[in-house]
């Protein structure tokens, strides 16, 4: 590991607070040029940067809040990962889609990838 | 996807009820004869009934209890995830790791693999 625990922590707040300033730039400079997203698990894979900028675009335009559900954790190895809530406004009214995020990291600190585990089931009215 | 989030969020449940009921064989039972477990994520992979029964007995025999600290994720493919607390008591003292778990399904909803995501920084006075 070349990553410290402290780093992928830092990134992983980093993306919350970045994504609840409508920051989609700032989001997407976290990832690496190569890295993947699968948001959500089972769906399409997003490959590279144009892709991932387009994705967070997409995603900050809709106003969805992140509010951390319990501390960041990290591991022995180059991944972290976390709980959080996401509130926003969806056609049925305000919801609330209940996520956890795994992120993996290159040797810059930089995610190689990032798979959202939240499916039907997770979106609530809230 | 085979496997429907019901299912999956049921089997993650089970998984803290059974482990705190000390009960390593029920666990266990909860996964594929070829699994594999990754716990933390960074540390050797155990694979296979035998091996993932082992780290079992090993692991309810701290006595650890496990408390979920939001609620189970499911997603749109054949994988769930939760974040939740052990409390154990280590040589330094009563202690809390902060963990998160990804499963992946095989078709007969049993685990395929799991990875525990938590670090050294995880690891507090609890």
């Amino acid at each position: 590991m070349t990553v410290s625990e402290e780093t992928m922590k830092r990134a992983l707040q980093d993306y919350i607070d970045r994504f609840n300033r409508a920051d989609a730039e700032g989001v997407a400079a976290l990832y690496a040029d190569d890295a993947t997203v699968e948001d959500p698990v089972g769906s399409p894979v997003k490959r590279g940067k144009a892709e991932i900028a387009a994705f967070y675009k997409m995603a900050v335009a809709t106003g969805a809040r992140l509010t951390l559900a319990a501390p960041i954790r990290g591991s022995h190895g180059n991944a972290a990962a976390m709980a959080f809530d996401v509130r926003l406004n969806l056609p049925q009214g305000p919801s609330l889609i209940r996520v956890i995020d795994v992120m993996t990291f290159d040797d810059s600190g930089r995610f190689s990838s990032m798979r959202a585990y939240w499916g039907p089931s997770d979106v609530v009215a809230g």
